[in-house]
């Protein structure tokens, strides 16, 4: 795979100081243009020891306005991203739109280095790239431009370059016993990082291998790739003026669909007042010892709550917070995204939420919102809300596999009961600010709304995170319900 | 000084019971008012162990809605924290506007403690509260409600709420031979608390010191109060509307200021295009071996660029970039704030930025456009820009305190170099987008810029932390002298 990167091109000084002006120019103005744009650029570099990433990302830093550009080398996790996915800290240092993303040692270092040590094996690293190609595609989907850049060296040319950066004592430094050590790895990263380019090399996020050796060569051909791959993705986008134009207009929903799930659901479920009050002080007795044991044992928990309007999400998260340690536990609602927010993939702001280690975090509302009100409203596209699916189920096995406790509801009630309650608020001066306008408008979307229920139910309940459905017309049915299956959640992750 | 608060108060469970309806209405009440009010409320809660600080946080969560109020404790600094000043981990967490947020183990927390164990001694302490008090100043002045409770409990009451939770199988975990120690230690722990009480009791960010014995008394005298400083708040405002009004009217600058320190710059220092290049890769050498340097020793550097339009900050920070390696630099440019940080103080999005430890960021403006921009063009009230001085020097000091090298650079041209500038780039296709209408109406109001940037320097030049006036009609002489102050300050450091 890399003989075509092992030919010995080179680019002469004077090629070089001739193409040089140019290509400058190009490139801040490439990222002029991009300032206006609405998406980011990631740059991803890897390759051996020695190729030139380091040099290359200084000179484009040079070359360009650093201003809008953020360089991100990911050594050892702090203790804080330990806590979390271990893809939360390339998303917490994601571009926003508009802005360019240098990573050296990114996402491919930690598996690449893993597997040449032998530390896991072909299948498990097959593994990490395929969620590493998924990590792309997300961010690709929606809008990102992705350039990856393999720096190599054959071996030979890498013992001579190592040589000559310990032969000058500006530069001795960068090389440590582990380079040396590396080296004589040569055979077993060419082998990863063969596998990581077949296995990660996409459409959407294809790698430029660049042969290393000669500086003008390397250099140049990295700039003129990156210039070319922006400049073709901002005269792409041109015609239909700065905003990204949505292809496919949003379908109407079809609001006369079969049965759903949740037509299934048993609505007469209901619960007296004395058992609960009993149940209640038995189940937040329960939930608090438990999180008290997750706590210490440092395992996360995440709560999600869906529902319709009035459904009693409130309510039953003012009954789970109740049971716990303040100091434990982070309510999120979410509402309209700020704009930090919307420069970026609809799922960071859920990242950035993630919870550190032993914690409660409840999100009251969620990114579900993506495939319910986003496709109902006709917020997200056709292709947007289709694909969320995916994304999610992604975003969650990432959760899972760090040893976070997801328990997610779908509180439902009837639209007999749901009007009952819209009422009810209204009479009432304590309760009438929870209704809205709004409110109203999404009951005459009700159909709407329950396909699209069970669409995310049908697509997202997997086997490891699955949905609670909980009949919800009886309150007191519906919180004990819930702080039960909290309670068995935790219970089987301890 | 505790005395009022040994004098066994209770609270009969009658009374509770009939208080409790209204009082939580009322906060609600607030709190939903509150949503939409344009401050943001601070509860700390201190005192000694056993107090119910805990419980009381519990119950004021479920009291109210828990989606719109942030629990925070503060144990030990995770890594991340530890390589910022100390105040750092308190400013993310600071709640944004419409929004509480309960502080256990506060910002109180370790330097009482330290004080107790005889860690520090009086005047060290004493310092320390100084710095909070300045710390809940700068808070209170821009319209954060402040309201602390200090609970507490004489050393037999103590002792006896102590045994009662160890006899508890369910509370018996709360209690640990550290409790133990703090009890035996009691007497200097009120000694701590009352020099705390003396120190940083202030009109803005008053102690209310609340008797712990009795649950129901503490629970209702902490809701009451919080209820009653909330209201007061809200209906402070309520005439003027939803927004904090301005009461002073910002005045006009006095265009006719004599001389300034300006004035006395030399402005014909230039350095020819050969020498130039010469010291150029001199000093870029010189700070690339201190910056890598100071990476190993994890020393922090900071430099803050601000000058006129067309001064040549961009340009200069590319020289110092270039030097440096890009993964461990970071320039910030700053423009107009996100509405997450209009939702807060406006130093909140500096302190956002603060490196970790061994790195350099570059602030492209800085938060010295509170007291130029926002100054003359009217954006902040004269209250505002005046102490807003004082704030930045304590800003300031935290960063020396905690050992960040920082260098911040005033780059002056005159007027008419200026012009020559404007009209260079309007007449150049590459440079045309770099300046704007705003450019033009910036320089009509050169007196008045003039003069905020004296009364800044005059006002935040310390010996600390100097303003480094540059000479800048010429670019090659600014360059150098800015590369060789960014070298000096690093060579100091180390």
């Amino acid at each position: 795979m890399f003989e075509a990167a092992e030919v010995g091109r080179t680019l002469s000084k004077k090629a070089y100081k001739q193409r040089l002006p140019a290509l400058r120019a190009a490139l801040l103005g490439a990222q002029q243009q991009l300032r206006t744009a609405s998406f980011p650029v990631l740059v991803v570099f890897a390759g051996v020891d020695g190729a030139g990433k380091g040099e290359t990302v200084n000179l484009l830093n040079a070359w360009m306005d650093p201003r809008w550009i953020a360089t991100r080398a990911f050594g050892d996790p702090s203790d804080e991203e330990r806590e979390r996915p271990e893809q939360w800290r390339f998303w917490r240092e994601l571009p926003a739109r508009g802005r360019l993303g240098f990573f050296l040692n990114s996402w491919y270092s930690r598996p690449v280095v893993d597997r040449a040590y032998r530390r896991v094996s072909r299948v498990e690293f097959d593994f990490q790239l395929r969620r590493i190609a998924e990590f792309e595609k997300t961010l690709a989907d929606d809008g990102a431009l992705i350039v990856k850049f393999w720096m190599h060296l054959d071996k030979e040319a890498q013992r001579v370059r190592l040589k000559t950066l310990e032969s000058d004592p500006l530069t001795r430094w960068r090389v440590t016993k582990l380079q040396w050590k590396h080296w004589k790895m040569n055979d077993r990263f060419i082998d990863a990082g063969e596998q990581t380019i077949r296995t990660t090399s996409t459409a959407q996020a294809p790698w430029t291998i660049v042969e290393g050796r000669d500086e003008q060569y390397r250099s140049v051909t990295v700039a003129e790739s990156l210039r070319d791959a922006i400049s073709r993705r901002l005269s792409d986008r041109a015609p239909s003026g700065q905003k990204h134009k949505r292809t496919s207009r949003p379908e109407p929903v079809d609001e006369q669909a079969a049965e759903t799930v949740l037509s299934h659901l048993d609505m007469s479920k209901r619960l007296e007042k004395r058992p609960f009050e009993r149940e209640l002080l038995k189940y937040q007795g329960e939930l608090n010892l438990l999180q008290r044991r997750a706590s210490r044992a440092s395992v996360s928990t995440i709560l999600v709550f869906e529902g319709v309007d009035a459904a009693g999400k409130g309510g039953a998260i003012r009954r789970i917070t109740a049971a716990l340690d303040a100091r434990d536990c982070q309510v999120i609602p979410i509402a309209a995204p700020t704009d930090e927010e919307l420069a970026h993939h609809y799922l960071w702001r859920f990242w950035r939420h993630l919870p550190r280690a032993g914690r409660v975090t409840i999100f009251d509302r969620s990114w579900y919102g993506r495939v319910l009100v986003e496709r109902v409203e006709r917020l997200a596209t056709r292709d947007e809300w289709r694909r969320a699916y995916a994304e999610i189920n992604q975003f969650e096995d990432q959760l899972i596999d760090r040893g976070i406790v997801l328990v997610k509801y779908w509180i439902h009630i009837t639209k007999d009961e749901q009007l009952r309650r819209f009422k009810e608020r209204e009479g009432s001066d304590v309760k009438s600010w929870k209704i809205t306008a709004d409110d109203w408008r999404n009951r005459a979307k009700w159909a709407a709304y329950e396909q699209a229920v069970n669409d995310m139910i049908e697509r997202t309940s997997t086997r490891q995170a699955p949905w609670t459905l909980v009949e919800g017309n009886d309150k007191y049915y519906a919180r004990i319900r819930i702080l039960q299956t909290a309670c068995d959640g935790l219970r089987q992750a301890l």
